[in-house]
């Protein structure tokens, strides 16, 4: 069964950087499985990055392995690590980047990246993702021990997650990414959402907007509405019916949600 | 042999929700090949849709399997159909989007997919793509019988598709579509065209520009000339040799194109 | 094992004609492994196309057949040329597409792609990615011995490739390509820059931009500072710390850049 290596990166859609990445792979293991996640991580967002991963490394089969390029530290003296969370394995740098992944599964191993013997000749210093992420990744796909990569880390580096806040008939979260239908998604999770009643007497408001009820599906509610729904992600969502709610609400990342009832 | 998937969305270039489609493909057949047809359909625009799907699908092998996601009706009655034409295997919303191809292809079985075994576990109101349509798709290149996925149906939706129309001397068509590099695409098929002369004496008017001859290549013309040429979809197309015809011209799709001599 | 295939157009992100090419080849070849390059070549830019090629194809296996579609002549006499470049083969319309990569390496075999019994049986004016250099890459992926395609030639097409000027106590060169961060990547490579200092007596003066001294990494220097570095290609680059270069400076392709010392 062909293993299969997984790509998240802010190289832009489409982008040739991609493409020397693929081709070292591809030059080390020809026959592993290559998946773009998405390319289009906005440049440098580490956090845009480590909720992708939480989002859609689970998707996947076990034994595939995640690699992220999200990178603004290259050149410095940040770490590259490998880190086994669940079944599945992972290779980024230690910035942040699986962090949020690791809130729910913490990881149950994590090796430093160090041995060079598994990294191209030359490595450049600004591109370790192909010099050094893609020629890992390869070789874990051959079968390599990941201890072997270096020494063991107990911990991953760590952003900031705030949790969405239940208190008495309040919910108080955040925008935490906009998806390309222009659709809000929270940081509050179905689990907080089991704390509010679901009808007409929960009031949902994200900025000077408000809108009533919790719903299922977005036919749920003539177009040009604005509804709250548990979306596939398994977190509430705000979204406009057949419109960008991003577009037409003029709401950021980082926006405030809070549910009142 | 392996078998191939395709996948055409409006989930936006390189998104996110795509990837979790492959995961959960990946998950059921780790040796399927994957196949990204486009995922830049304009939002919920399935007449687009359709006209990508006519356009693509019968260029693959026999026995591909092409999956297609424009569902703004996820969650409501709308069905989800598996349906033949031709060669070909396709999963989709029965909603149109297969109703262009079937116009030149009647399908010759349609079932109503509606056995929840073959679905995921867990199914939102939102992601039928991920949650019905990926899965069904899988297990039918593992050689699932499609007659299990539901009960047979006689139809499909049908959308409007108006034919050009020959009157005498004059040819009634409609911009259809736009491509990347601006040339617009009309309804307007060869075989309609075999009607009319090819040379000067023919008149091909859109909005108010006018164009005289219809030509085989775009450089049979010179640069920033408006042309009339048959593309390589069989289909009258209108370009700006070197330009977007598009952008320069303002015309937007649905605009009509009258072909006179 | 499978023999790959890259693709790089100028068709668009995520176009529908690529997946009419990617259809075509799998059609003749189930087995071999197809990459995407790029397909977001500014539209027509055949030296931006022939960067790409240089930049990229190297990293690819031994034996990768690399098939390059930015075509403004297709229609007319131009020829689609197979060539043999260091250990990758390579399809492609005869018009510089692979003149820069061939001033580093130049080809060892070319032949004309004229013996029509090897594309496709019917050959719009307007697709030959499609219906002449996609199927010829798939049967040479299945083993068709070049020789077969067409008659020897014994130059590729070229395009003027100015070199970056070394003289005395000055380099002189220009911005060739931007990329997806904003970078502004010159034609200055590191074995002209060997000739120059690195410290902060060399000045690095692009449009009326000035910088001082050649770094190695981004985050040598703190954000919002213009940066030069030789980056992942072996180019000198310019860069602004955690923004693009090239919208700050609005600085396009083509504008000489000048090292003094």
């Amino acid at each position: 069964m062909p293993r299969i290596i997984t790509l998240t990166t802010d190289f832009g859609a489409d982008s040739p950087y991609v493409a020397q990445m693929k081709g070292v792979i591809l030059s080390i293991n020809p026959e592993v499985r290559i998946i773009d996640v998405t390319h289009t991580i906005p440049p440098q967002d580490v956090r845009q990055g480590a909720l992708v991963m939480a989002d859609v490394a689970h998707w996947f089969p076990p034994k595939t392995i995640h690699t992220a390029v999200v990178d603004p530290g290259v050149g410095t003296a940040r770490k590259i690590i490998y880190a086994r969370i669940g079944q599945h394995d992972f290779v980024a740098p230690d910035n942040g980047l699986l962090s949020r992944l690791a809130l729910s599964t913490p990881p149950s191993t994590i090796n430093t990246v160090a041995e060079r013997e598994f990294w191209l000749p030359d490595v450049s210093a600004t591109f370790h993702g192909r010099d050094i992420m893609a020629p890992v990744a390869a070789r874990l796909s051959l079968g390599l021990e990941p201890s072997r990569l270096g020494p063991r880390q107990e911990e991953l580096m760590r952003l900031d997650w705030a949790e969405a806040c239940v208190t008495g008939n309040k919910i108080e979260g955040t925008v935490q990414s906009i998806d390309s239908f222009g659709n809000l998604i929270t940081d509050i999770s179905a689990d907080a959402l089991a704390h509010a009643p679901r009808g007409e007497e929960v009031a949902i408001v994200c900025d000077d907007h408000e809108t009533h009820g919790i719903f299922n599906a977005y036919a749920d509610q003539p177009e040009m509405t604005l509804i709250a729904l548990v979306g596939s992600s398994g977190k509430l969502e705000l979204a406009i019916v057949g419109e960008s709610a991003a577009v037409m609400l003029g709401v950021p990342v980082g926006t405030p949600v809070t549910i009142k009832w």
